[in-house]
């Protein structure tokens, strides 16, 4: 590419500068340094926020997180040295702003207006990398990005987020799976959801999890045979259909990412989980997120599921 | 059982609920959501608070230690995914209080109170979980229930706690198993001591402890064999006698308990922690406790040593 | 009063104690150390929380307020020095626990449960003093405890919370005394705001509050006038009619009340706050509330409003 | 005027939309919900980041103020209750950025390009609000905007800048208004500094202030007189010349600032910097700065200098 | 003094050096950076450590005081803007370290220790100035320098520290001034205590301090007349006989001290506290101390109650 | 050794007393409670803090490490339970004190100034162990103990610090090693980084790793083999020459030391340190250092880099 996208006029004198190759601590905060754009065209990755948490059953807060993880990935380059590439170099990437929404408190709405956003995305041509926000938003991105053909998924998670109803909602952050089952748009077959533990009061959703076929990689099984074994089956459980990423924080162990709902001791290391990202480069991507980040999050805890989305696509 | 016994009346409208089921950040914290209870009848396993920390050597903190867990804990629930059991269903479980002190600036008097209270459960046919407080706790609490048959013991910790005298008390934080061995209470030959590291002005207690013929696992050897070989060995030592479970959290590393008295790096993970006290199941287990918890404490790292207690007794 | 309510029979002998004089640490959390009932007899105040943030604009956690606030209330003594009464002397105060709802997604539902609640606690001769939970939890009061008279308020924030709809909900914490006013539960005549402050983006709940007759205290008048005659403005304004207090903590400066959602710099003392609510001692008082604490509250900021509702009442 | 110029385009969908009218944790932040420009064209008041905290003797971390301040005022919206206008309605408001550097390691470097920046801001007639950095900023921000004549200011701080060489470096954050004096770019008879205090270890620096002609007053005085007065004072130090606003965090008290490099207790409420700054209202005001924020700062602790400059160059 | 006692030589050349003008973040923590000795020799003013919480009846953390103390006072400086005076100049002062404990767990053989240590400090004529240590330190303190002549007392704190026997302890932080008023160590009518506020469980501390004749400044008192009367007030009090002052630093409000184990709101801002212990310069000072400091202060927090025991005696 | 040399007169009494001995928080902080002195004869380890963080690109803060360092360091003890040795015993250890400056604002001056510390240190026989400061320190302390032979690296880092000029400056943190390769201070070929990972924006400083034939070890490597071949490596790489180990706190995860300026999530864990420099017992050792500790650090977090260059090079 010759053009790298991420060049900037500068406000005074007539240069041009480029915000990566800044002082990190400079600049306006955008996701990963990408240029903010506010159009659909002439992007290939999306890096786009959901500032809700309407959806929480426990401690609230991942309403910041949009803004949270632009902070944090202030202090990512351009080269990745896990991957060996450069993904600047080889698409363009933008930061797309925030969904927004004209409700607030309604959780059926913001449904419908996420999956209208990414309907939009998807339409386009571009490749959504989500930051949440609670795991509700998953459903309605895949509502927009999935509707002709179901996707496989790659979970990482202390839950199977397969849950029903919770106070009257069938909406919450505990759901977003079976409901994307139920409507067609994830394939249970093609996904594998790993790091689950933690106590629960029923066993429903772990349940519909291996009723409709899912692939559930305790925390047990993680520890035992170790990440490069569930690298492995994770390959296998998805094959080369559309997949789709979706980690949620507190499938790491709180001592890396605290700032987080819903915590649950005895998670993965951030080590693992970026070897685990990694392993899966050259899959057949369509998105990714990063769910459940709250305000007071320790900000270097938040960057592993970010690498992979971007630089697998494109890598060879 | 048919009765759950964790069922509380609303006080407005005729409802009975389930404070378990509710939302977690609502009701009063109890112990894990168990009931509170101002009787010793119809309990199974008693969950205990023991506010002091008297006997610290350096930074004080644990007397907040019984409400600190009781908030924490509220973020259980019944069922246990990595027993497979849930212990609310197999036995009635209470959340007795605090033991209540008559003194507070005299160690010597607060071991006999301590004593009396645990005579008086153990009298009742409860099992015990206690929540410290410091680790001068635990020879009190084998005074009320090992005074007929030493117990043996599974001891988490990075100190062994077997040294003598302290700037004039010998009923310090640092001493509590020499106390009990001295005091036919405990069984050396049936104690082992998983996790110990750390500086030391005197070698005196690791020659207690071995000399006495106590099994000191040294992190070093922990990292080298591995958790699965430690559980083999620890369940070998103890053998099938009455065994208590003693959960020092500074046994884990600082990154998984920060909030506590005397951290040491190098330390157990909570993963590891967890499958230690799950390997431990099916023992004949008489009581356990959680201790050296203070008042700034990350909140999700103080559940490990809660699991087995509760569950592995009723388990088969 | 022969019988102090407050004695509880120990666990483990044969007496009864008094939480309120064990050390502050020690105990289960209720409000104020006072006793946890499960029935509405017998009790002449009722502390409640009411555990929900679903109203929020900003920030959410309030929902973790009655939690944070019943372990802060330990620090509280029975003798109250300011006000030269022991009110647990002059009447039963008891902890009613939390209110609890069906639905946990749907802001109107919200308003109905709470009002029910507090419909019953009125009938019953209770007077309740109330902690939040964000401030959309006084309109469903007022519904419970005002439906047959309206009544007067003096209202401590930096907001006048009378805006109209935001992001279409009007059951936002902004909007309760619109609504009250409509719902003919609050006269606006007899309403003081004290405290008032900080940008707006339109101004129609300053001129909602202003057309309708309310006195608007702005911080820049209680700057220039003094708390005393602030005192004596809101004991002419409330008159001898049944008045009720709302405390909003954003109305203290962010130095004193940090943890809370939507904070407004330029605020009022702790000090300040306390002679506000003790000049207000012998009015009609129906009820009181607290409200817009978060969970990382500095503890020791969340007690002045609880003070005079206590203490006027009974006090002649 | 017409067109409100803080409407953007959304991203999906054909709207505009105005992000200052969004919830506040949504969007990118910029200086108070600004539009971010890249030109000097079709701007009023223009909103600058200096970060660098090159020039500081204590503790560092101002470097991180531009954005930690860009996060905290999203918290403001556009109607001040306090001056009763909309600043965004009466010109054009906008964020340009940070003052790029091409030396990190160089104060000298660091003043010519600083400077460089603000002739051109000044050549293009925009009025200047800056936020540190140190306070070595202002310095080569008067070399910007002061070239032709000198600038009278009302200085908040609790030192007053006008120290000499600093372990070999004359441009630290001790200095800037002595070499303001001796470059002829402040006027020190049209200078007054407010809430000076603290330790010194030599007094040079107060003996410039005094010995050039500045007025000095210190916190014991501002205590004694009150804020009116001080205002008073200020005004008619001032003048009818033109006149910049310097505001150094520590001049408020940590306890509304803590997150500021050199803390001196004893310091101005927020409440009193706010009645301070608006009481300057329609002043011959040419620019203004906030410095010395540090990365973890209470945020709503920023505000206060932010008000006046703004809003009394616009108001009548 | 032509020899500043503050001079130490380099350790790499042949150089003397003044730590005290060292930026603030280098060079050994001692008291206001003054030199550490080993003797009591050649000392006018002694600042001295007393590491113990042993007493307190709430928080503990205390013991940490003395080395948090040593931290913040680096932030110091030698001319005192306030009192115009530069102490080190007219007076050699050392910090003597800390008080040595052989006993760690017993209240009364602490007593006897820093007794003993105070007896010897006095008797070679050194000024003490002391940190704490929960407030039980200052009986002892009593015991070593006002064994022929009772002290007069201006006492700062939100407790009045007359109580009786707690949880069977005389010797706690509540009942130092009780002790030595039934020692005759202070003279009750030369005794002024303010700030005194907050709740009771029983009223014999207060009515203690009244029975015996100590002038009890309660902050309604303080916040009604200002701090200039309670100054006049209080130099009535203590008359120029021999005088101490007691600085609990929960007498400062919690917003401006809030490390500190037993925190009442409503308290005296640290620019007060300052004003007040100026004005007490030119008494007949004989020693002071600063307590209840824990170890997660905020450091500029610390500061107010050193400042006038140093300048205070040498001043004119 | 007759004389443990970290005994001290007791400013009261004439005993001898030993810090070492006293609880943990008491007592003036010096490095791991050496005695500190003020000349360089009968020193065997010289332990040196260099407060500068001048040379950092990311978060400045660590010129307050030396102070962190020697207040964390009180947690130690004399015996060495994983090294079997008590190096008090084995030789005469002192505190140094820290490295003073003429010139803070100047990065190639402070090169000058610590390179002749250093060179007076080496010539008086002493073994360094230093704590930073940010890593541009360890180039100077090359000039001054290598300046006969290079020497080889056992190098703890996530970056591999070869970098070039950065922002005009070539003495920065990211360059020390270029610099210490290009001026013959280092022998590349005796060279091992550890721990290396991260994102880039230039490639160069890796290239110069390896095309100087330094040998590194990525983080994968690290996870792949496991810490025992990496000591194995370290070992073969290094040989018997004179080595020296450098230690960058940010080589561990952030989880384990989060208070430093450039964190990497997927580091080393603290036991995997402790084993890893456990492992390099006697090298042929010449020195140390621990860099990038700032104000904020976990206490806890700072200790591992400590323990070898201690005690390995007296051990046998």
């Amino acid at each position: 590419m010759n053009n790298p996208p991420n060049r900037k006029p500068a406000v005074v004198g007539a240069d041009l500068y480029d915000p990566m190759l800044e002082p990190r601590y400079t600049d306006i905060a955008t996701f990963m340094r990408a240029p903010l754009t506010s159009t659909l065209s002439n992007v290939d990755i999306g890096l786009i926020g959901i500032p809700t948490d309407l959806g929480v059953t426990n401690r609230a807060g991942a309403r910041h997180g949009p803004r949270e993880i632009r902070n944090a990935s202030s202090l990512m380059r351009t080269f990745n040295l896990g991957l060996g590439v450069n993904p600047y170099r080889l698409c363009r990437i933008a930061d797309l702003g925030d969904v927004r929404f004209s409700h607030r408190y309604d959780l059926g709405k913001q449904v419908e207006e996420i999956a209208a956003f990414y309907a939009a995305v998807h339409a386009a041509g571009i490749f959504p990398v989500s930051a949440g926000g609670d795991h509700s938003i998953t459903y309605p991105i895949f509502k927009g990005i999935a509707a002709r053909e179901p996707v496989g998924m790659v979970h990482i998670d202390a839950h199977t987020d397969t849950w029903g109803e919770f106070f009257r909602s069938k909406f919450t952050h505990g759901a977003p799976f079976r409901l994307a089952v139920e409507a067609g748009l994830l394939d249970p077959h093609r996904t594998i959801q790993i790091g689950i533990r933690g106590g629960q009061n029923f066993l429903e959703g772990i349940e519909f999890s291996r009723s409709h076929g899912m692939r559930v990689v305790f925390i047990e099984e993680f520890a035992e045979v170790g990440v490069d074994r569930v690298v492995a089956e994770a390959r296998k459980v998805v094959g080369d259909g559309p997949t789709y990423i979706s980690f949620d924080v507190d499938g790491l162990d709180p001592a890396y990412a605290p700032g987080t709902g819903t915590p649950e001791i005895g998670g993965i290391t951030t080590l693992d989980a970026q070897r685990l990202l990694r392993g899966l480069r050259s899959l057949n991507l369509v998105g990714g997120d990063v769910v459940e980040v709250v305000h007071h999050s320790i900000r270097p805890a938040i960057q592993p599921s970010w690498e992979l989305p971007l630089c697998s696509r494109f890598s060879v």
